[in-house]
C-alpha cells in the first residue's frame, strides 16, 4: 500500500514534468550567427576624422559620404543568416532548412493560418533545427554589389505559380486557408532578393554552416532545391537531402535532358560534374510534390509548370537509382495526402506531411 | 521514516523537473507573424494567362514580366515581421524589442562573440519576448516603393559611431571581444533598409502589434528610440519603455532645444503634439547610455555624437519630469557597469546590463 502511494506520487511528479515536453517546447539551446560570406573592401585610406572632409555641412550623411569616399573600409556580406534551436534530448543529425525564391526563414516558422511550422513541429520530434536566410536575403540582406529593388505587385502570378489556385479563386479542395487575413499572411511572407542572385555565395555559406556543424540532414524547398543539389554534392556533412518541390535537378554530363519546352517558361535541366553527381548517388534523398500537378500540361500556369518540374524529377531520380542512388520520389496525392500547394510543409495539413518525412527519416535510419 | 522517503522521492523527481528551467529554456508558445503594412496595386486587370501575353519568349522571367506589365496585381508590403517566444509561467507584460538604424531583430539573439542575447536572458527571467524586423528590414523586406541598395564599404564609419573605438583600435577598456571572428560576426548583422525610413509605416505597425498582443514593454534601440517615443505616445498598450541610447527625443512645442550643433552630424530635437507628450509623461521610462561619452566634446566621432545625445536625453528627461513624467537617465559606468559600447545588450557584460534592467521592472511592478 505505501509503496503504491510511493509510486503514485512519483509518477503524478513525473507526469506533470513529462507533460513539458507535449505542449511545451523545451531547448537546450537556441541562438543566432552568420556564415560564409566575403568582404569588400574600397579604395583608399580610412581617415578616423571625416569631419575634417566633410566640407562646411553639418549633416550627419554628409559626414558618413566623406567618411565612406575617403574609402579604406570594409563591407561585409554575402553571408548567409542562421537561427537555431536545439531541444533537449536532441537526436543527433540536426535539420537544416534552406527557403527557396522569394522566400525566408518565416517559410518553416509559421503557416499563414499562424499554425505551427516545420519549426515547432520537429523540435517536437527532438531535431536540432537550423533555419538559414540564405545571402542577399532576410536577415542576410547585405550584399558586397549593388542593387535596385522594384516594388512590382505581383501576388497574383505567385498564387497561380504555387498552385495555390487561378486568382481569386482557390483550387478545388486545396489544403490551404480560403480566409483573407491568412492569405495576407501569406503573401507578406514575400521576401525579395537585396542583390544579384549568386549561386556561389549560397553554395558557399551552407558549405561553410555544414562545416560548422557537421552532419545534418538539408530539407530544401523550390528554388532551394536547385542549390541544395550542389550543396550536397560538395560537402560530406550532408547526410540526406529532402527536397520539397525542387525546380531543378543536376544530370551527369551525356545524360542531361533536352530543354523543357513550356508556355509559362522552358526549364533547362542542371548538368554537374562526376564529382558532385557521384556523391549524390551515396546518400539517401526524397522529393516531395505536392497537389494539382496534372498528368499532361493542362493549359494552366501551375498546372503546366509543376507537370513539367515533377516529371524532370522522375527523370532525375531515375538517373540517380540507375547509378546506384538511393532516390525517392513521392508525389503527396499518391500516398493519400491531398490537396497540398507549392508549400506542403505549411499547408493544413502539414503535420500529415511532417508525419510522412519523419517516417522516411526513420526508415533510413537518420532519426538516431 | 516511510514519509520522509516520499518527500525524498518527490523532491528528487520534481527536482530533476526544475532543471528545465535553468540550463534549459521552456517554452510554451513560439511563432512568427506579419503586422501592419499596406497594400499596393497595380493598374489593369490581372490575366491568369500571361503565355497569352508574353509573345514568343519562353523564358520563365519573360512570362513573369507579361504577367505584371498586364497588372491588376497586388504587393503586400511595408509591414513588420515578428518572431515571439513564450515561456512558461511567464510574466504578463512581455518585452517588445524594435532594433536600431542598420540592425535586425538579430540584434537581440546574440552577441558578436555567440553569448546569449536579451532574447534568451529575459527568456530566462520569465518574460515573453517579441522581436521585430521593422518595415523596409531583414524578414520585413518588402517595400510598397521601389529603391536602390548600394554596396558601400562603411565598417569603420560604424565601429567609431558605435563607439568600439578608432578603427583598427579598440576603445580601451571596452565591453566588447577584440578578436577578429567576433568583430565579423558583430559586421555580419549590419542589415540596410530596403526602401526609404517611413515613419508612418514604423509608428503603424509597432501600434498594430500592441493592438495584437495587448499591454507589453517596449524595449528600442539607437534610431528606434525615436520611433519608440512616437509609438508609446500613440498606444495605451505601450506600459512603460526602454530605450537603448535613443537618437532623438520629442519635445513638446515651445520647449524644443535649438538644434544643437556638431562637426560629425547635427541634431535637430523632434518637435511632438500635445497628445503624444502626455501619453508619455504617463508611463515609466528608462534610458540608457554606455561608456566612452566624455562630459564635454572631446574631437572624435563617437564621443561628440555621444556626448550631445546625451546630453539631449537629459533635457529630455528634466522637460517630462517638469510635466510631472517617470523617466530616468542612467549612465551605465556612473552605476559601475563599465566599458559599454552603443550595444550594451550585446556587449560582454550583458548579463550585468540585463540585471540592471530587470531590477528597473520590478521597482517599477512591471514584473508581475
Amino acid at each position: 500500500m505505501k509503496k503504491t502511494l510511493l509510486l503514485a506520487a512519483l509518477s503524478l511528479a513525473l507526469g506533470a514534468c513529462a507533460q513539458s515536453g507535449n505542449g511545451r517546447l523545451t531547448l537546450a539551446e537556441q541562438g543566432s550567427f552568420a556564415v560564409g560570406g566575403t568582404v569588400k573592401t574600397s579604395e583608399g585610406r580610412y581617415d578616423a576624422n571625416p569631419a575634417a572632409l566633410k566640407g562646411n555641412n553639418n549633416d550627419f550623411w554628409n559626414v558618413y559620404q566623406a567618411s565612406t569616399q575617403a574609402g579604406g573600409q570594409t563591407l561585409h556580406g554575402d553571408h548567409a543568416a542562421v537561427f537555431y534551436q536545439i531541444p533537449e534530448r536532441a537526436r543527433s543529425l540536426p535539420l537544416v532548412f534552406l527557403h527557396g525564391y522569394g522566400g525566408s526563414m518565416r517559410a518553416w516558422q509559421t503557416t499563414p493560418d499562424g499554425r505551427e511550422g516545420f519549426q515547432n513541429i520537429f523540435l517536437r520530434k527532438r531535431y536540432p533545427v537550423y533555419l538559414v536566410d540564405q545571402p542577399r536575403r532576410g536577415q542576410a540582406v547585405r550584399s558586397t554589389v549593388g542593387s535596385e529593388i522594384k516594388a512590382t505587385p505581383d501576388d497574383q502570378f505567385w498564387f497561380a505559380q504555387f498552385r495555390i489556385g487561378s486568382y481569386p479563386n482557390f483550387n478545388q479542395g486545396v489544403a490551404f486557408p480560403q480566409d483573407q487575413a491568412a492569405l495576407q499572411q501569406f503573401f507578406r511572407t514575400i521576401t525579395p532578393d537585396t542583390g544579384p542572385t549568386d549561386a556561389a555565395a549560397i553554395t558557399g555559406s551552407m558549405g561553410a554552416l555544414f562545416d560548422k556543424i557537421g552532419g545534418g540532414i538539408l530539407v530544401t524547398h523550390s528554388a532551394g532545391g536547385a542549390f541544395g543539389w550542389l550543396i550536397a554534392g560538395q560537402n560530406p556533412n550532408v547526410k540526406a537531402v529532402v527536397a520539397y518541390e525542387p525546380g531543378n535537378f543536376p544530370f551527369p554530363e551525356g545524360e542531361v535532358p533536352p530543354v523543357m519546352e513550356n508556355r509559362f517558361g522552358n526549364i533547362a535541366p542542371m548538368k554537374t560534374d562526376a564529382d558532385t553527381f557521384r556523391r549524390l548517388i551515396q546518400i539517401p534523398i526524397v522529393i516531395y510534390f505536392g497537389d494539382f500537378i496534372p498528368d499532361a500540361p493542362d493549359g494552366t500556369q501551375g498546372g503546366d509548370q509543376w507537370y513539367m518540374r515533377m516529371k524532370l524529377a522522375q527523370d532525375w531520380v531515375n538517373t540517380v537509382n540507375k547509378h546506384g542512388g538511393k532516390a525517392t520520389l513521392v508525389h503527396l496525392p499518391k500516398v493519400g495526402i491531398k490537396g497540398n500547394t507549392h508549400f506542403p510543409f505549411s499547408d493544413l495539413n502539414n503535420q500529415q506531411v511532417a508525419e510522412h518525412l519523419a517516417g522516411w527519416l526513420k526508415d533510413q535510419g537518420l532519426d538516431k
